[in-house]
């Protein structure tokens, strides 16, 4: 997801308001939107510098999905029109052979009027965009894709804490994952001020409840902890800075930034974080709040890898 | 001092260059440039906001001089053209009766073509500026109005050391002072890359530096300190995020985090520093590094006021 393609955000005076209406099309198994489960039809169109893009690129590998649905990655940056297959040979993505996102979109809606978003879910035979809408895109790879995980793929979404991961994950996204935003976009100080309390309230919050659980939901990790966690690999390197989310670093919350680096060292999520982009991305991409384009140098990222001593909870 | 009335700092892929060239009169004891030391006779104006400025602001204040050189002080955001007196009642500077600093600098030279500088030396009777030239004004309110220094005034400028303190004000004021500028007005990735490289290189110099010595030189505070504190003090309220200074926090400098607040703690210099109106400066005042003109919340300067352990030193 991103509302990144327009040049200004939000109308000055304003609070960023994220446009939540998204293709709401689902791949199930049962087919009952017209796109059934289908091992090697769909392309999962994600590129690695969005957070909501990498909570897919997560969720695939981790259920071993990699071998069922392809994945095509446009590179960071892109200009107020799509996504580009700027880093693939020749421009173009290898399996859909489109120079822009946007292609796939108006395969789908000839005149789609919003942004065009990754992560998106792409029928490979017509080149059509199904879906871009992202918590369902996850939630579906879990529920709906069950036949093809790997053997011992984790339980994502357990029963027994679900009533609980839903207000978790409803807090995190409004308060974290687009609070950072809110932040970031504020058109006044006032809506600035109130975007970073809000943030705050919810990192505070956060760093209680990981002070004594492993995880977000206990000893395993869940959905709850991908939605949080591609929000926090970018804290350091992007939010706290470029969208003023400057109370603290994340190193400097102890439990949070223990709990990020067990994620992040836990096969499946590192590998998925590509610092350049995401600096490259915000950076350039948001000429309105960095004009000059230029990406800053730090912060020392190494730090990621060091014992977290996360274990012993 | 501050090239900040220009909206854009550097051509585009230019480094930033500081316009070094000042009014080089000097109030001296002799009275050669035609301007004698006299007690009431000269204005300090100088912006707490600025770091230029709050080097005079300090030195004054730790000589005594108070009752010999009164102070004017402008607020900390100003327009194309000046800095402003918008902090006294009618807008107005009690003793100069001007609204603008730039009607000092008129009454000097009636086409004066450079920046309006803080701090600037004001003749109160003719009310022109005397000089601006930022490095001899603290110089001479040591070395010229000895005579109307307090008693027990520190040594300053003390001669056993005297040619390695050259030394390292130099390196500070070309790698650090104006190395945070260097970072935050390049004109190009390369010129920004380029510019943090050789910032860092002398931050950890300092870092070593500090680590088995108390203060720059030594045991006492010196004009060194001085010039290093005006710029430390503002780093991670403004130039971590603002100027991309970013691969610490000063926080994580264990060295100098723990001098700064040393210094920051002695008498004369924490009471100089006004994190509101230094924010306030940079962040409105730069519209072409942050066009919202949002002021961050962040970080809790509060740490400031914690304990440093540097005694033992």
């Amino acid at each position: 997801m991103t509302t990144d393609q327009t040049p200004t955000y939000v109308e000055s005076g304003k609070e960023f308001d994220r446009d939540m209406n998204y293709i709401p099309d689902r791949i199930t198994a049962d087919g009952r939107d017209g796109w059934p489960v289908e091992p090697g039809r769909y392309r999962l169109v994600a590129a690695k510098a969005c957070p909501w893009a990498n909570r897919a690129i997560i969720v695939r590998g981790l259920l071993g999905l990699e071998d069922v649905i392809s994945l095509g990655m446009p590179g960071p940056t892109h200009d107020a029109r799509s996504w580009t297959f700027d880093l693939d040979e020749g421009g173009k993505d290898p399996v859909l052979g489109i120079e822009r996102l946007q292609e796939a979109y108006f395969a789908r809606y000839p005149d789609y009027p919003r942004g065009i978003t990754v992560p998106a879910m792409v029928d490979v035979p017509t080149g059509a965009v199904v879906t871009n809408d992202f918590p369902w895109i996850t939630h579906d790879l879990y529920f709906e894709w069950r036949d093809h995980h790997k053997e011992g793929a984790p339980n994502l979404w357990p029963d027994d804490v679900r009533e609980e991961m839903d207000d978790v994950m409803k807090r995190i996204f409004t308060e974290v994952n687009n609070g950072v935003y809110r932040c970031g976009f504020a058109g006044s100080q006032e809506a600035y001020d109130s975007a970073y309390d809000r943030l705050w309230t919810a990192m505070d919050w956060l760093e209680e409840r990981l002070t004594d659980r492993r995880f977000l939901m206990g000893d395993a990790i869940t959905e709850a902890d991908v939605r949080l966690f591609t929000t926090l690999a970018r804290f350091d390197a992007v939010y706290h800075g470029h969208f003023k989310c400057n109370r603290n670093k994340l190193t400097e919350m102890p439990a949070l930034w223990g709990y990020a680096r067990d994620v992040f060292q836990t096969p499946g999520f590192g590998e998925t974080i590509d610092f350049d982009q995401i600096k490259a991305h915000y950076y350039v991409v948001h000429t309105d709040v960095n004009p000059s384009g230029i990406v800053p140098k730090g912060p020392d990222l190494s730090v990621w890898h060091t014992a977290h001593g996360r274990e012993k909870l």
